[in-house]
């Protein structure tokens, strides 16, 4: 059923508003739910200031990961946002690589827990990072679908530029990705704070101007 | 309260707005939701590698439910959108259709995990078909509605086309999953199999085109 | 910090907006989480299909109040949206009504668990009520203000007739629901299943044409 | 990959409407997932109305902190909302100084389960406190980023009159939520109800135009 030429834009326009929607629902609500793997301590055996303080503290691996999926969450959710500020129009198929990709952001809380639950084990560690690899190549294929078919807006001028630097940029950042979990054959926790290094410094640092 | 003709096209505009945007919140909590059912192993018992890799195998038929309901909420959350690519106006009766057909949607969390739950059981897969059963007739009431109250845009030309389309689509979709269903007398994984294949073919098989 | 007056509108129509969504995504999670009151039935003595069958009719009473209330939500939800047809500004008074008014949607799961948990209590269903009146009272004070301070938009022509048609059926569904709630001195079910049945009446009874 | 300038306001504001959609997400559940933690009464003590009226009674200090939750959300939810009425172009620091507001907003259920659940701790009111300072200190510097880059919409006149209300307004609201929190060094209740007090004082006074 192909809309008719004459509202075809509109009718997709209308589209990646919808897939932009669900997939801003979909993001809020799995960095949301990230806060219910932080469990409150309840206990007869918190009498003092101190021993809140001592429940507070044994916490920690578990803010760690809490950080580390929000900067997941965060630097796949601006991916997304960003290719659809290119993308005027949609298909089938762009639909569903979208929905796929929610898929691969609904089981980041799982992975999450999962890691902050077994921080200590590779296979924990391994998933987390399937996942964030999982992302990477959806979005990739997101791209280059919507590229190849021609979906971006036909205003913009210079998408030879813009494709080969989205593309670059996934590709360097799964490669540091993957880097940073083979680290956990040396030790969990520096793993893990190396991805959020690169993680902070993809989101902090000024490597956008410096494209220019 | 009608409103004034004059301002009639804007205020209908408004409140399918609001529709859409309530049905991609309810749509993306419910398939995130989803993964709460995706409990991670906690015990003692898990002291190597090798009895998490173990936990985490066992946790198979829940993500195989997952992923099926995944699809689903996919499925019908596509028909949902795609139907308001071409209603432009609505009214009280339109709007509780979509309300109802929300309110089988945010069953799919519970239906999901009955069927993970009791996977082996007729009634966990007849309750399960029952919800996409539900989900479909209301769809379908929801777009023939819409189409004769002449509540499609104007300027949308090929409009019997398309009913005929959306209508047939539904329906060969539901004769489909009530096969897939009816296949549990055979065995559940089964059913289950070959929905999730019917429903792959829907999102992924070029069949859109074949319409052309 | 008041806008200038050349963009006023445009600022006034944004905040608009946004207390639209902000609504439409309290609703949507309210709305879904309800189903996590139907918790699926766990245990060693569910061997057969029937004995699964036993368990799910043993969950009719919370299916009773998510039915219920999935309709409060879908009411309050159509009234809320409604408004906002005909509001075109707002200001910070508007915006905190509306956000007390969002206080009371959000409290609903508690109260709907709360009725399903204890649904022979007068007391369950006494709070049940007080919710749907603080409902009603909200809405109403939120209507009257807007109306009052003109925020409606300029282009509508019988304002009079609009307000008094809002504010009659507020009334008028608030003291249905008081009457019904009152049968709880006779049996907390008929109470219930007639709260169900005005509920039912508003959303599919043609009373929206009658009013032409 | 900087978008050619030609279409660079209309993609900056497409961020900014994805911006804003992911805060409502973000504060909508938020609001909403505050209700978990009243946490029905279950017991096979329940007999009789009076005892299922002590124990509603009992939930009373968490309907306390869950009012002051949603006020939080409001008053912080309603910041970012007025801010982006006057800010037109976003850049990736822009957008994550807001991913970081919104890690401090979806904290929120945990610090205030923490509260609820040890409300007679210092520790507890202190870690509450310390929440609405991040959030203070983030949309600080969200403003002055904005202001600064001079991402406000062009139209608007009087944009140094803007900037130092909405200064104002942040370091003075901070003040008060310190002084408050440090009233917990004389009694917990006492701080926590100043600090709505305050809330309430925003939310409601007619402060808005005093200004004028």
């Amino acid at each position: 059923m192909p809309p008719t030429n004459s509202d075809y834009n509109k009718i997709a326009g209308q589209n990646t508003r919808r897939t932009e929607a669900l997939a801003d629902g979909v993001f809020s609500i799995a960095m949301t739910l990230l806060v219910l793997d932080l469990r409150v301590p309840i206990g007869e055996a918190i009498a003092t200031e101190n021993d809140l303080w001592m429940q507070l503290v044994s916490i920690g691996p578990k803010l760690l990961s809490y950080f580390l999926s929000f900067m997941t969450l965060g630097i796949f959710w601006t991916a997304h946002s960003m290719q659809y500020t290119y993308i005027a129009r949609s298909d089938r198929h762009l639909n569903w690589l979208s929905i796929f990709y929610l898929m691969a952001v609904s089981v980041v809380p799982f992975t999450t827990a999962f890691l902050s639950e077994h921080i200590h084990f590779k296979l924990a560690l391994g998933l987390y990072w399937l996942n964030i690899l999982f992302l990477g190549l959806i979005i990739f294929f997101h791209w280059q679908y919507a590229y190849k078919n021609d979906f971006l807006a036909p205003e913009i001028q210079d998408k030879k530029t813009i494709n080969s630097a989205i593309c670059k940029r996934i590709v360097t950042a799964q490669l540091m990705y993957a880097a940073a979990a083979l680290l956990c054959f040396i030790n969990n926790y520096l793993s893990i704070g190396v991805t959020v290094a690169i993680q902070l410094n993809y989101a902090i640092a000024p490597n956008f101007k410096r494209n220019k």
